[in-house]
């Protein structure tokens, strides 16, 4: 491509607006403009990148047996009313009337459509299972667009579904899908890690995301040093075989602490670690009430006692409700001399305290040398927990370390929900009507261009991965109006596509440092320089990462492109 | 592909609902599904040819130098508004408004966003010339949605847009953009004519519409039988020269012509043939009146009368409005004695006729032998008339034919309507501030699609074109639980694949006429047939169009397909 047939608006300065890396460095380099809020044009270069990204998914997903096909974005309500998400969505699904005043939704993801359409042609056992994906523009309406591409409103996902008549049969294909996600994201030369994830109110099961790891990232990820364990912090199972205090039990007291709020300052005051402490917390849980213990050091987790419990909502009792329950406020709650209808639930670690201290429900004082069973109760322990970075990783291998991550892509066994609302039913074996189970995957495509340059940059500009790359090859000549400098680029314009390496070709008239300031910004794996030495045959070759910088002659030129790139 | 790992829903009977061959014929074969009025998911195969489509007008598009970005689907109302189109476009234009209460449209076309681009991002000369195109989802809320893929609400477009400093520059892009349009729908093996066509309101001047001819088409397009001129009927010019009528005058007559109406009932009643009479119709033209005049034999072609008095509106008068002009019904004007507010138009025919009848302004009577110049003026001759079958081609070559067609794209010089109202300015050599002139050039690809199958289908099913054809080898294996007949098979599949011949391999466990019938519904270029003669090494081969089967031994497999598809 002439960088003259083109449009390449690159810009000096960084975007005022823009916060993230690869929002800058995309606007900057001329590869996205922003239209409206969270809306983005791809200007040819981007669009050269977003169409590498599909190749890549559509060539993984084809090697792993998932079918390609298009379902429209314009959706009608009927079928999200049927699955409840029309009121469950609220804002963020993007709503139009027709001009018959039906109602649309416009496409933020398409379980509805793909399992209302399998209902209807799919009615037997022998047809399935059947793995499905398609390439497509979603939109969701963000409260807060930000980032560039990673949040934006209309964006670009690769969205698959698959449907099944067992489990076992639902498992294979998230394994096959979750072999196909890691290639994926390996080809696009992301640090990345799958992620343990929390399946949400989607009613699903297991469910792994895809992370990739960056600063600017807004989920944290707990990865062991030495494994490819990787969860969601949500969810990381905190796998500690914590040993019994043979302390011997002291006689419980009763002691002042005015004015102390945190367990840090209670500590502080009684002259005791944090950890020979007990934190109790009040959880409002499905409408009713539980005490929530666990060793001072350590945070509760809602999501894990969401799920120990089973329970669809779970929130923190409010100061008013802790007064009415308790007599008594937030900071000073403990086990001791609690109501009957009190659940108590403790994190494991609890099971192995001695002479611990606590809150004592009245404003002002905490128990010390407080005991198990002698002086208070739990009715079960679990992993209530958040996991910390240094605890054993819970695969046993390794120690736990945290990140930011950008989530790039998502497995998800969905089981029956769908199916069930809009009766995807088919016919068994034995003739009877079953209902359908389901996977769905998503990876959004244009979330992992920038979170490709969130992790291929530097104070220059992008650096981007060959596959991904718009152009392999940059060209740049010194100067266009010197016959022989002439000559020889456009010669090397010809043989280079002549072998199938795509090149952009910066024929403008412009200074040689403009021309080298954008390549640097625009971040193709080799420049190639046409100056002085053209006369004699010779270009001069730069490697976008490492920097290296050789000559190269005219005769030699496809097979050392070719080694370089 | 597998027939098992995809989803090809054939159906036996024709859809109830579906009136174009193109629409019946892509359900039934399992390419497309509605999901809700005149908006369809693309199914598997259908995707294929969608995708296959759109590669060939991608290549087309590069090899012309034009260059592909992606822009957003929702678009500011503002942008819309500055050029009018928000209110212009009314019902067909999809609207909504996002959480924050801002008004959106649904992208329905681009000018809007890309001149407002451009306006940002060319500011000088150098820039200029730009090509630009796009592959998009487009919406367009039409009134009637119907024929299936021929008129949809959300369809698949390739909009292009160059951007020029000068009309010579346009005009070169538009002969460009013009031979590539030739090219793609030449590759497309679709029977087209690139028709010279009306530029209606958009403000531009040149404009042609490649329509594919076809019954279910609704245009109408003229074209010669000896050259390649074609034009729609609306625009078509009738470039004869008419013979001066040499009769000697006779006196001018005023008869009785009680109850008459129509031309040819006047022709009946005073034994003339029609084209001896003057046909008369008044028209308002931007709130003036003119009495337009042609021979009896021809219609009035008002987007004629239009261009040729440079008006914005031409409506025929009421009877109201005539009654109150004229003294008379419409059935009975003419031009002799005409209030002198009321201008006369006639087409070039009307200049060499003698002793005409005509209306006399009086209901029930009509004048004979009026002669121009004695009896009535003119006050300028042009061409107004429709052109018929049997017309000489106004190139000189050939005689008028009349075909229908489906518009399939569309180029259109622009000028600078967008420009103007999206301040879409550069510096030119001078320095001096300049308006940009543009071009925008059309494809409906999802139209193409359907127009390639109403043009290749038979009574069995589609008969596609190799080039856009989802895979061009269809495998069947008469028996599937027959060893040789199974080991085969899978060679032919694994052999074909390896030579880039795409196939689709129909594993099912089906009877063989089923898979006959399918096989002839989706219409791939080859069938290859695995029955008994797999012991032998033999498969049975037969084209889809030409019916011609032969048997290959496997040895001479990839030669003999490559030869036969």
């Amino acid at each position: 491509m002439r960088h003259s047939q083109t449009l390449i608006p690159t810009l000096k300065e960084i975007p005022a607006d823009a916060d993230a890396k690869s929002h800058q460095l995309l606007l900057r380099a001329g590869f996205i403009r922003q239209t409206v809020s969270g809306v983005y044009t791809y200007l040819p270069l981007g669009h050269k990148v977003l169409k590498n990204l599909e190749q890549i998914v559509r060539e993984e997903m084809e090697k792993a047996g998932v079918t390609e096909m298009l379902m429209p974005a314009l959706q009608s309500s009927e079928l999200w009313k049927k699955t409840g998400r029309w009121y469950k969505l609220g804002a963020e699904l993007m709503r139009l009337h027709d001009r018959h005043d039906r109602e649309f939704a416009l496409g933020a993801t398409h379980e509805e459509v793909i399992t209302s359409l399998l209902r209807d042609e799919v009615k037997s056992y022998k047809k399935l299972p059947l793995q499905l994906f398609q390439i497509q523009t979603k939109f969701r309406d963000e409260q807060r667009p930000r980032f560039g591409l990673l949040r934006g409103r209309e964006f670009v996902m690769k969205d698959a579904y698959s449907f099944h008549t067992s489990q076992e049969s639902l498992d294979q294909a998230y394994d096959n899908m979750y072999q196909a996600y890691s290639k994926i994201f390996s080809r696009c030369n992301l640090n990345f890690r799958a992620v343990i994830a929390d399946s949400g109110a989607m009613g699903g099961k297991d469910t792994h995301e895809f992370m990739a790891l960056a600063e600017i990232g807004e989920d944290t990820i707990a990865y062991s040093d030495q494994s490819d364990f990787a969860a969601n912090i949500e969810m990381a199972e905190v796998n500690i075989t914590y040993p019994q205090n043979e302390k011997a039990l002291q006689d419980l007291e009763l002691v002042d602490t005015p004015g102390v709020k945190t367990m840090a300052d209670v500590a502080e005051l009684l002259q005791q670690p944090v950890e020979a402490g007990i934190k109790s917390m009040l959880f409002k849980v499905d409408e009713h009430f539980v005490l929530v213990l666990a060793r001072g050091d350590r945070e509760i987790n809602d999501i894990k006692l969401q799920n120990a419990l089973g329970a669809q909502e779970v929130e923190l009792a409010s100061a008013a409700e802790t007064e009415e329950l308790l007599g008594t406020e937030i900071g000073s709650i403990g086990p001791i001399n609690l109501p009957n209808n009190i659940e108590i639930v403790a994190d494991h670690a609890v099971a192995m305290m001695r002479n611990v201290y606590c809150g004592a429900n009245q404003a002002g004082k905490h128990y010390i040398a407080a005991n198990l069973d002698r002086d208070f109760h739990v009715d079960r322990y679990d992993d209530l927990c958040f996991i910390k970075e240094g605890d054993p990783s819970p695969d046993g291998k390794g120690t736990i370390q945290f990140a930011k991550g950008i989530e790039v892509g998502q497995v998800f066994k969905l089981g029956s929900f769908y199916a069930e609302k809009l009766g995807a039913q088919y016919l068994n074996e034995q003739g009877k009507q079953e209902t359908m189970t389901m996977g769905c995957y998503g990876i959004g495509i244009s979330r992992t261009l920038a979170a490709i340059v969130e992790q291929h940059h530097d104070e220059h500009g992008i650096i981007w991965p060959k596959e991904i790359a718009p152009y392999n090859v940059h060209l740049i000549v010194i100067n266009p109006k010197q016959e022989e400098q002439a000559a020889l680029a456009e010669q090397i314009y010809t043989e280079l596509q002549a072998a199938n390496i795509s090149v952009l070709f910066d024929d403008r008239q412009e200074r040689p440092g403009l021309k080298f300031k954008d390549s640097d910004l625009i971040g193709l794996p080799l420049r190639l320089t046409v100056g002085k030495a053209a006369v004699d045959g010779y270009v001069e070759s730069k490697q976008r990462e490492s920097g290296d910088q050789q000559d190269i002659h005219i005769n030699q030129l496809v097979e050392k492109v070719n080694e370089l790139i």
